[in-house]
């Protein structure tokens, strides 16, 4: 990047910490544990609003009826999540249901709903217990509180098995106005008969449009949530809904204000934290790996390549058995479909040169253990070309990988 | 297909049954045990030759030398094979060291050496121990046998960490003369550092011209060996070679021969035979995994979804786990950038139906459950589209392939 930071992180932070917005969530019965299982965030004024969504062909439900609903207007008061049922592969009925949820929630909360997105994950093929989930959307809006409490009520109400919550807060200043944005996500958990799922949704005070939150959404989740894998498989639910409340009072963002850069750092900053996060907590990882790709012909190019190398099933084995096993990622790199000069690659792992033109280099194997032992391990190719550069994050593959997703249905 | 078969599996053939081909193997110390790690196949003629190579950026020296000595000539008279090191990642000196064993396998058979084929699989990135591979081919021509003794030797000699030999044998009748194909090959071995390499060895006695061969083994590799998936990821020494003695004396076969259609069969059979039981033989694999896409708008399209169905870790994890889990079944033919139809998805597990015009049916868990429990599982999907077609092949992911590709270097 080589730009100054423009944002101050703030740990303590949620998705209520913008101005305007309150959240909640409480068990309506779709877990079999008396877990979270519906949540709401609420914001006080209609937000601008944005999604990207799953490129599966098979869209769920809630999907279809979100991005329905976005086309219309874009602006958005609330989004109603639950887990424990993805609500995908139901048919009319799931679509009929998505709808119930959308308008109960509108009703509940006193406002249209064409201002309500809604968002599911879990089991695939089964029909939510409607009773169930109207019962608690009736509840939700005695629930939502516009604290940390609120807050992590929503993070706890979205995870499936996910192991902790995802969460996310920067401030910066736009016009001398402080700014926040704040994000929550869950990831890779799995309630059979299920695949991994990623829920997003982000939230800001900033005053900005609806297209170029669209746009800038796009292009920052291009470079966090779409950099990350955790076994390549895409799922029917996958979605990302930011909401901008323009409570801050800057004036209306656009690519010529002054502190835009410092915005666009600042939702990079908040959806890369929860992309890492997403990668740490994948199912059944002890390790996060982050594969960075310079000088290569084109950023698209070094993209290509850093996701071949992190979805490589041999690259994430020799990850979590801490070996330095660079054949597999110059495999990786040759494998991608890509301009590489085959003589002129460098790889490091961590700071030890393995590879240096291709050729293999001396290295003190007892130094590579014990740094492939860390948690975070760094995978740095230099292709030695162009100006390209990109950065995946991804997990190992490890025993309880297979043992989560081997696990039979009972 | 729905043609009758013209050809006759001989199950005890190998690749030294084709007349005019003898083959050997012995130990020269590339292994750390005494098993053989040093292979040939000699032909008494000039044999027209063809071959496949991986498409991986960066090829092996043997890759390359076998490729610049088919360019000038496609005559071979012996493909010489060692395992234990993959001369890869090994620069000049690999370059060199595989010109080496070219040159001196022909001298010591007496032939030039542009009529010599070289292949390796095993370690990257470490030079061969070039006085053990001279000393083991100067051995060699006394031991080429044209038994099945010399055809298990070779076999042998080019397996890595595969557990069992893989060797395929036909006949059929081209003009009346009888025509013997045969193959031998080797799949996901492990010897670190190392990825799945995929070698493999065609002979015939068929006399066809070196184009036609070239063309037909390309397009049976399409359907074949190209439709197999243990981890998706392509070795750096993937190779297939096939050899014509000519001397079964049919008339030289062109695609207007009334019998080309008995040679074609034949000749795929070898090479589906050959694919599968590297499928099954798949680092850790329990069970085979056999996916059949019909109904899809293209051959290409039905190809294009039966391999990312096969890749799915997920799906290959719930196989593992006998979990009728068509919920990940869906979501890769989703997922594979192919038009599908999303209301029209048939999907069976063997002959259990589990989803219909993509909506869930009921089905016997028991049922399914004894069916995922056994050597080979079947996933049918029919997309009701357009006549497109296509089987794939892969394996089940499990702990295993985990621990053995976890394993550090010691």
């Amino acid at each position: 990047m080589g730009k100054e930071k423009q944002y101050t992180v703030l740990p303590e932070g949620g998705i209520t910490t913008p101005k305007g917005f309150k959240a909640g969530g409480l068990h309506c019965g779709l877990k079999k544990t008396d877990r979270h299982d519906l949540g709401v965030i609420v914001c006080d004024v209609p937000a601008a609003a944005a999604a990207v969504y799953t490129t599966n062909l098979f869209q769920a439900a809630p999907v279809k009826v979100t991005r329905d609903t976005l086309s219309e207007g874009g602006m958005l008061r609330a989004i109603v999540v639950n887990s424990g049922n993805a609500n995908a592969c139901t048919g009319d009925q799931g679509d009929a249901d998505a709808r119930t949820m959308q308008a109960n929630m509108a009703e509940a909360l006193g406002i249209s709903k064409n201002q309500v997105a809604v968002a599911s994950t879990g089991v695939i093929g089964e029909l939510l217990k409607m009773d169930r989930v109207n019962s608690g959307i009736a509840e939700l809006p005695s629930r939502v509180l516009g604290d940390a409490q609120g807050s992590d009520d929503f993070c706890q109400a979205i995870l499936t098995t996910d192991l902790v919550k995802k969460v996310s807060c920067v401030t910066l200043t736009l016009d001398g106005q402080q700014v926040t944005i704040a994000g929550a996500a869950k990831g890779s958990g799995m309630i059979h008969p299920n695949m991994a799922t990623m829920l997003g949704f982000v939230t800001t005070d900033a005053a900005i449009g609806t297209p170029l939150l669209q746009e800038l959404l796009r292009e920052v989740t291009n470079v966090s949530f779409n950099m990350i894998t955790v076994d390549g498989d895409t799922s029917t639910n996958d979605m990302l809904v930011a909401m901008a409340s323009g409570l801050a009072g800057n004036r209306e963002l656009t690519r010529n204000h002054p502190d835009y850069e410092a915005f666009v750092q600042g939702l990079r900053h908040v959806c890369t934290e929860l992309a890492k996060a997403i990668a740490r907590d994948g199912e059944g990882a002890t390790k996060l790996i982050e594969t960075t790709v310079v000088s290569a012909v084109s950023d698209e190019a070094a993209q290509a390549i850093a996701k071949t190398i992190i979805g490589s099933s041999l690259v994430k084995s020799a990850v979590y058995g801490a070996d330095a096993n660079w054949g597999r990622i110059i495999a990786a790199v040759g494998r991608a479909g890509q301009p590489v000069n085959v003589g002129t690659v460098d790889i490091r792992l961590g700071d030890i040169p393995v590879l240096e033109q291709s050729r293999p280099v001396p290295f003190d194997e007892e130094m590579a253990l014990e740094y492939l032992k860390t948690g975070t391990i760094g995978i740095h190719v230099n292709l030695n070309m162009g100006s390209g550069t990109a950065t995946a994050w991804g997990c190992d593959l490890t025993y309880d990988y297979v043992r989560i997703n081997a696990a039979y249905r009972t």
